[in-house]
């Protein structure tokens, strides 16, 4: 569901914790309307970094951060949010905490504090590529209407796609994401293995690689659908496999088996 | 290796055993500069379809067909082939035979034809969508080589990327793609299954797979991998299993369990 529009204008001193890939383009986002304070990171290195391309303080503790900010942002691994967020709230006591995960439900925060919440952009971040934040779906959730609100506006200022979901919805698009992006991207690495090992050039399948990618957001994935298993073709599949064996790389004739056999499936 | 250009611009006689999306496309490509003689395919109803739109016309037995064209295409399926040319050689002695397809040897046509050859677009075809054959790379190959010069003038005739490659070669390229284009489109329909089974718009994901394809063809994947598998992020792969298992898709759970154990030893 599309959040409501609000307007609001008020620049915001915003702290991070986290100098990865997520915190630095969102600081970066952020530091156009707002201020950043603080940023913390368990490297002081990449904390410098950061912190000077966004003017803000580098931190090398918790304890030197301002307390009196209006927004604490959580960038850092998902399996380090509930680490940070219990060094975090005692020193924050007043603060709107968010974490910008996709796959880490808000109790995570919740269970420590009161004014907590999500800003999660789904989208693919590399250091080296500017992201096109208007493009980008960013989901955000909140214990606290109030708070839903104030995600909302900041949200809605660098993006047209703002979305409300709660814990359950977003999880399960991470989970849709790490098919659609993270193992498509394998898919496209075993290409590259595959012609590499022949004296191929693998730019000649980027025709391919971008049709297939453009026809599945135009159409239903599902009826796009084609190959060898998809045709049923067992002449092709034995041979594909056979050069698989062949080349001693049982590791792709095992992906190449599982996928071949549940296209089948789902197309006879 | 890039063939060496020639010139020639007369226009040839051209018949297309098959009327499926492979020969559709190059019908209509062809009868640009060329004359599109006959079709014959399977199915007649399809036959009739594509000879009107061609203007050639519609055969409906091989016996039917003009012997004396310039070049005849075999585009039906690879399995069909073996048993398509056998049943051709009589009828077209003299003529240069070509089949469209990436996974099938040149020895399938050199055991019963002299002038055979090879005429591979590396694409992947939708009746719906045009074609765009400029930047589609086309291989070709040929038992003589006056034959393959002729395949070569052909093919510069609609794409700038014409390529001569051996069997070998070629049916490498066709394997990779079958990981690049089938496996990935597969990914893709997981997904779908995934966000539709909680009422979440599969669009929110576009932006992701678009610019994961594009950074693809930009840098080598296997730099550009990301996600929970390649972080080693064992609680994230754990939830998601569970989240599979939980909604009864074995099936899912264990084309994620082998992604991300490959991912995980190859960048681990």
């Amino acid at each position: 569901m599309l959040c409501a529009s609000l307007t609001g204008n008020n620049s915001m001193r915003i702290s991070l914790i986290g100098a990865g890939r997520v915190a630095t383009h969102l600081a970066q986002a952020f530091k156009v309307k707002h201020q950043i304070i603080d940023i913390y990171s368990r490297s002081f290195d990449k904390t410098e970094q950061l912190a000077q391309q966004v003017n803000a303080s580098a931190c090398a503790q918790i304890e030197e951060m301002q307390s009196d900010v209006d927004l604490l942002i959580i960038a850092v691994s998902d399996q380090s949010i509930a680490t940070v967020i219990q060094e975090l709230t005692g020193h924050f006591p007043n603060c709107l905490i968010v974490h910008t995960s996709g796959s880490t439900h808000l109790n995570v925060l919740a269970q420590y504090h009161e004014r907590v919440g999500v800003f999660y952009p789904l989208q693919t971040f590399s250091l080296e590529r500017a992201v096109d934040w208007n493009a980008t779906p960013l989901f955000v959730e909140a214990k606290q209407h109030p708070d839903l609100e104030i995600l909302q506006v900041l949200a809605e200022q660098f993006s047209q796609r703002v979305y409300c979901y709660d814990s359950a919805q977003r999880l399960s698009l991470h989970l849709a994401a790490v098919f659609a992006c993270n193992f498509t991207n394998y898919c496209y690495d075993i290409a590259k293995q595959v012609v590499d090992a022949e004296q191929v050039d693998f730019s000649l399948l980027y025709p391919l690689i971008l049709e297939t990618a453009q026809k599945a957001t135009q159409n239903d994935p599902m009826q796009m659908q084609t190959g060898p298993a998809m045709r049923g073709d067992q002449n092709i599949m034995s041979m594909h496999t056979h050069m698989l064996e062949h080349a001693d790389r049982q590791d792709l004739s095992q992906v190449y088996a599982l996928m071949s056999d549940q296209i089948l499936k789902r197309h006879h």
